[in-house]
């Protein structure tokens, strides 16, 4: 990039938030999907809203590809400058502007820290529950962008179902402003749900409005050993279908404990075939219902032990082992392709066993685990990509993975987006006038195509 | 219309289908809001989702104005057809797909009544909570493209946290999809979402996915009585403050209880400044707690008695009562005016305190009764709208109503939509460039500018 117009980039947002050098971009040119790397020409953090909105604006009048980032967490290539041009970072935006206690509400700025904005509603008395396994590090806008779920999902839903209103900058720089303080509001199209799983590329964040909620009185963290995976599984679809929601209902299978365990020594049950991790919270007297329910369904499902948390910590360890999950598979080898489909929660057995199915055709290696509670698996195949003959069979193992969620009416993506990494396979879910409504809108809001190239509808 | 067109029609459709005399197209030129008639120059009836496709592409072919329509129960002039052309009607439209009890979801056409759905919902031991007032007539895809509220929105939130995907035609006759049978889904833009509060004019929804929750295991609703609106109106804030979320918390003003009590004869009070009524559920336990907790905080606040209802019957007269409170204050002047801006909780106090010294201002009657606990008040204006000069006065507190809405960060329709009723307003709340992105966005997707024109962004 030549140096005038860099210097342009210094004038609004200071020299030391303009990243020019090499070794600096290149840090830039992945995020936590499996894809090549594509380095920008510039990585540009603004420390002042009013700055983001002048930095695009500088890179609209140059026609500079424009990538927001947050965290750089997403698992979809939603962050690789595909086109290069700009990075611009909004992780410095990091303020919480707001936590309205009485309406229950927050105002934050985009690159605030899920862990540290939930820690900061939770002191105020409130409860923020999206949790994404990443909330360490994830920002609200990449959330926000991405639809992030997590382990609440299945009794609290997923960051769209918090959002009451975003500010976001269109690409010539200007602020549009969609929802309310209010908790209800239908003034306008409802713009903020487009930039909801938006991925960037039809806006960038601003500012976010997000509804808090008082927090459960009570809850109970359960552990269901099994010997089998169907057996797991067919528990999960009992507990929903015996109309208990737990707030978290995961699953890991046999080789997920083992590297799990060895990863965290939690005391996971390392013979086990499956477990499913299952919390339950709300009145007290309904925690202790329902996890009696769910320790009989278990039982009747064959579960061979169902352990109750003694103790916070107690508690604390189960969920630690599950956030786990990840990191302790990706260990194991150089690859880890993680995969999103998703099904209603009724097909969890059938996905489960069409994914050991698939394993063997392909001779690939997957660990599964994930909110089985929500219908949404993350079978991981372990590979290495540099070995060109397994990796193309994963690649197909993928494929049909994808085959087996929609034929079950499932769909490919529960919250890890779409990015460039299924961008491809967009199409066979929907429909082509679905892609082309699509373009239209993109068109419309980027003539010159420069917000996040390439991610959702390619291209 | 020239013959040869309505013979198109009639072809797609049948005859029986297509009105064109005067009369029967006059039944379609208003809807539920106080605005001039217009009448349409043909109304089309698809009996089948297909056809409704067909007769949208003939539409676009012919540069036809389309406007659809649910049940015409719309407060905002979102189905009055502005610039003539067709009114297509998709009431007919009204088959339930699938009920999935495994999965808590339901697939319908667009034209299911509201009411109709819930009880068939019920009648397989769920709970579908969006119930809006008119709930007995509305369309489910009226709901959705109003992002229609009701009585039950404090705890369970408006139509558009029950929709999971819609498909819908674009301009052109072709299929959109968006969504899915997940609980999660994050592929593709989020354009079922753009549905959602579109008031038809980004598309026509030919289908939904709705989610449904297991209903609560017990209920109590209760009625606050009050010598003052404002101890009601403060004791809404604190109930909200104390972390209780009811499921319904209403409040009906004098003129309103009074009106009400004249048409129902259900019992109410007349001789109280207002009432609040109050519907806690859940668990058995929970409600006993939440109900002794309301009770207490009624009293601290002021309330003069704390009735609970003795058994089902009574609650039912409750919300009978309450579900009359529009009809009611109709019936006092020919022309009723119902406004629906709505502010955060804790401005309640506030709101209605203006609102009464802005009917003294303008020596206006206002009727106030609505949705507290969401702070998404009706302030109703009874008025004659032949009387001009009163009807100048009834302008201008309207006026004065969204100002002041604004000002105490509300919005300026909770659920109501802005149709053509508050087009002329919606830059005051948002800015330029929230109209000007909305624009791009509807020319992208209609460059005829042909579905449902006017709306929302005026022209
Ligand atoms: C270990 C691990 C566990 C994970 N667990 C989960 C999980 O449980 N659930 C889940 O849903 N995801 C999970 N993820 C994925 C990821 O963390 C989430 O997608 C997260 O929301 C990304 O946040 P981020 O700040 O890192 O965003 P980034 O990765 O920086 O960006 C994500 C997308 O948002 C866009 N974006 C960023 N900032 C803005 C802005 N200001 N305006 C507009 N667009 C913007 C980017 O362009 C990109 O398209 C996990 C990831 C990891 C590595
Ligand atoms: C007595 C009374 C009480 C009410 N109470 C409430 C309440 O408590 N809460 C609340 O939110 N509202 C309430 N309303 C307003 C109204 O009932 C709702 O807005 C309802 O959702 C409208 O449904 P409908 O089927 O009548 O839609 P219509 O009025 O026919 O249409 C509404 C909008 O939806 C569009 N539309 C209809 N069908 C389609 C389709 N298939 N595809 C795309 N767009 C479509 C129309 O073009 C129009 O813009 C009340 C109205 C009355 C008269």
């Amino acid at each position: 990039m030549n140096d005038a117009l860099i210097k342009e980039f210094q004038a609004i947002v200071g020299k030391e938030n303009v990243l020019d050098a090499e070794p600096d971009r290149q840090a830039y040119a992945y995020d936590s999907a499996v894809l090549d790397p594509v380095t920008p020409e510039l990585v540009v953090r603004p420390n002042k809203v009013e700055e983001l909105g002048r930095v695009l604006r500088l890179c609209n009048e140059n026609g500079l590809p424009i990538t927001p980032r947050g965290a750089g967490s997403n698992l979809s290539g939603g962050t690789i400058p595909k086109n290069r041009g700009v990075v611009v970072l909004t992780n410095s935006l990091n303020r919480i502007l707001e936590i309205n206690e009485e309406d229950m509400y927050a105002v934050v700025e985009p690159g605030v820290v899920t862990a540290k904005f939930a820690a900061e509603v939770a002191s105020r008395g409130l409860f923020y529950p999206p949790d994404p396994g990443s909330q360490a590090v994830s920002t609200l806008a990449g959330n926000i962008a991405e639809n992030a779920g997590g382990l609440r999902g299945l009794k609290y839903g997923v960051t769209k179902d918090y959002v009451m209103g975003v500010d976001f900058f269109d690409v010539n720089g200007d602020l549009v402003k969609s929802g309310s303080r209010t908790v209800k509001c239908v003034t306008g199209f409802n713009l903020s749900a487009l930039q909801i799983a938006g991925e960037g590329s039809l806006g960038v964040i601003a500012q976010a409005i997000l509804k808090l909620v008082p927090p459960p009185a009570a809850n109970r963290a359960m552990m269901a050993i099994f010997d089998s995976i169907d057996k797991a599984s067919e528990t999960v679809a009992a507990i929903i279908a015996n109309k208990i929601v737990p707030c978290t209902l995961e699953l890991m299978d046999q080789r997920t404990i083992e590297l799990v365990e060895d990863y965290t020594k939690a005391g996971l049950p390392t013979d086990a075939a499956a477990i499913l991790l299952i919390e339950v919270d709300g009145h007290p007297a309904q925690v202790a219902d329902e996890a009696e329910m769910v320790v009989k369904i278990c039982g009747q499902c064959g579960a061979t032990t169902v352990k109750a948390a003694k103790d916070e910590e107690d508690r604390f360890k189960i969920w630690e082992a599950r956030r786990a999950a990840l990191p302790a598979l990706a260990r194991a080898r150089p690859t880890t392709v993680l995969e999103d489909a998703t099904v209603p929660r009724s097909q969890i057995p059938a996905m489960i066993r069409a994914v050991n199915d698939i394993a063997a055709k392909y001779n690939v290696t997957i660990g599964t685990f994930g909110h089985a509670g929500d219908g949404n698996l993350h079978p991981t195949i372990l590979c290495d990509r540099r070995d060109h003959e397994e990796f193309a069979r994963v690649e197909d193992a993928v494929d049909e993975i994808f085959d087996v969620a929609l034929s079950l009416k499932g769909t490919l993506s529960g919250e890890h987006g779409i990015g460039l990494a299924k961008a491809k396979w967009l199409e066979k879910e929907t429909s082509r006038a679905t892609i082309d409504y699509a373009k239209r809108i993109k068109a419309a809001v980027d003539p010159k195509g420069i917000l996040n190239p390439g991610k959702i509808i390619g291209a």
